[in-house]
């Protein structure tokens, strides 16, 4: 699987904590879009539940916490995503679930790409034709 | 003030609220760093005091509220950022003041460049007499 946990280089001040990314250093691609997913009403909510064929994300917490559940056609991995300096870089064609969301989780993806609804593969039997093929 | 406020879309679904951000379309520039400054012990700390040279900012914050001042040589303006979709462009060469972190406010800055200490400018006379000249 390529994708990987990237943590970002963090610096405790007196005056409060710095946590930083730059593009290509940390976050591994150039940013087009970004966006945030937030007052998820409960912990049974099940979001992204699709794979995208051109886009890769860097998805990480800026509050509160989540499971994700990456699928890239052979292996499953989980990953908790609790810090904001611990994210995942997921790349194109994985099957990205995320789930347990706690209270007041604020989740932050970072997108090499614009929107295109049309690139994203939501029916995992799809998927999975889609990955063997 | 080259300054301005920026909303960036929000839907609100069943399933959460999406703030969305696209660069050039909501975002005035490319991203190449982005950070976050959280656990600011006190609301009397002022952070950034300082210009940039060569940076312009994409600023608001994830979660809590600040207040922003800015100046540019001329002017002061002065903004609450209290929401997740709204944050404010500063351009560079502008003097960046960010105080009243309430509890638990986690600031959001993207930047259009990667970090360089000597591009920044810490004292506000020095500030001044750059931009008259």
């Amino acid at each position: 699987m390529k994708s990987k946990l990237i943590e970002l280089n963090t610096i405790v001040e007196h005056d409060g904590i710095l946590s930083v990314g730059e593009m290509k250093r940390d976050i591994p691609f150039e940013i087009q879009r970004v966006f945030y997913i937030y007052n998820v009403p409960s912990k049974n909510i099940v979001r992204a539940n699709h794979a995208s064929v051109n886009t890769d994300f860097f998805i990480h917490t800026v509050v509160g916490s989540v499971c994700i559940e990456l699928f890239d056609g052979k292996n499953t991995t989980k990953f908790k995503l609790d810090k904001i300096n611990k994210g995942v870089y997921v790349s194109k064609l994985t099957w990205i679930r995320v789930m347990d969301f706690s209270e007041n989780a604020v989740l932050q993806v970072y997108a090499n790409n614009t929107y295109e609804k049309c690139e994203y593969i939501k029916d995992i039997n799809e998927y999975k034709k889609y990955i063997l093929d």
